[in-house]
């Protein structure tokens, strides 16, 4: 069963788009969004262990340029919404 | 267009899978996950303005019971995955 | 010369509206805004000096029913914006 | 409707005032104080609609030199105190 | 493998020495200290996966009395000190 | 020697400068400060050793009514400032 | 009457020491501390009003080479411990 | 009665396994691990007293190239785990 997580980023200012650009090229990130708020950019990641996850926040994501501090939250158990209960997240 | 915004909970010690349940039920949660760290949820909204946002924030989703503390980051522009291209999230 | 300071404000969830229109009816308080973020809302007080201004907190605006806590930020020195140089705030 | 927004600024060492010199001389600034506490400056700032906060505070106002962090709190509903009813803030 | 984390605990004023009386009782948490900062106890957790972390958190360790929040690390990779190469954790 | 910490409190709302009367109280407490940011009241302690401090924030400080939060900073070195030379702190 | 701080400094990891023997050397640092924690160092500060206080942090204290982050908490009421009622702070 | 302390680090992007590697090298490291979450890297310390950590953390540990911040929590009191008993931590 893959782990997920959420990656919470404060980048260089000025180089969120950037970032989110380079991340979403790695197969392990599903999607990443600019935020308002403490931090500026949230990504989740899939990976196929907490081994995998390690080796890829570690070696590829925080070797991102400009990416100055990440936040990991590794998801325990996960709810669909409503309208979401037929898709993949 | 819709505004969407992640809502990070802090919840009464032990009913993070009965707020998970019960958030779920709103139209506006996508999805919501149980996390490990310095949160115990996190959930993604969808709302059709920024007032429709702080409308089900202050009106519906902190009211839900045993909810103490949200933090919300709205959705500046979202980048997908490989992976997600075709898919909505 | 008096002491300008910004509040920030987590409230009891669900309260944002009750507490802002609470507060805004002391004569200290300029203005209040709900915000999306870590805390609940905003508020920019104006109090003679100091002690006055550790007076109105302690014994007024902390004493708001569901004010959980709150983060005062003294204001050191204004900048007005281009727009508002022929304005008060 | 336009979107407000505050945004908490830490800067480098020693360069407060310079950077609020530089924050207010853009249209979207309102206004800009130095502060004491753990940021260092804030300033009010109204765009014309989500998008355009986002472009603003990417392309912008996190590329003002010595801006190391910023924190954005959107404003989700205004509340003016009683003395500020007749005035614009 | 299994799972190891540190959670960190803020707890009811006055009550550390009770509750890590209680947690280290449990079977999953291989030891705790009272220590001194923003939280008042850390514990150090071993549980065979992911899935059984979060059970014993929102089951167990949540639930033990006086727990106000917690914070949960999980551990990724584990290095000895020189003089622990021979012993367990 | 003795240890010295700073104790930083959040207190519950509107209880400021009780709790500062009652924690000046106690031996240990050299001094205490209301504070405006995101914490209320800070305290100087003086304890023997570090079980006594313990003993001291678990059994006494952290039990008086209305202190909600504390952070202790247990002080490592001592530098005074060119006025205090001859004095005690 | 003039007007009391506490600064904490996060300052370049190892420079602790420096740090402190060079804000001690300012008339307006009564005392500084290294202390264990989220900081690194601690001072006192007294400034003859708030424009003092603004113009000693902005244009002196934070210029001293090595210091990251200041957070500042102004003083807005004094108590003494029993054993320092006869002394100065 | 030697000082135990846990310190947190943040540490350049991509270097946690290149820095647990060299604070295990010190005989005050009892053990690091690579965390996720707010910060990167836990680690346990022994120290012959409060002289002795300041020393090593300020001399030592916060000169390891690549690390960024460090927060320290001395630990007051301990409490084995049932399965920890016999053994030393």
């Amino acid at each position: 069963m893959p782990v997920l997580a959420y990656v919470l980023f404060k980048v260089n200012s000025g180089t969120e788009r950037e970032v989110c650009q380079k991340i979403v090229a790695f197969d392990e990130v599903l999607h990443a969004e600019i935020i308002f708020g403490e931090f500026d950019v949230i990504a989740k990641i899939s990976a196929s262990d907490l081994d995998a996850l390690e080796d890829f926040l570690s070696q590829k994501l925080r070797n991102v340029p400009s990416v100055v501090l990440t936040s990991t939250m590794v998801v325990g158990r996960e709810y669909r919404g409503k309208n979401q209960r037929l898709k993949s997240t």
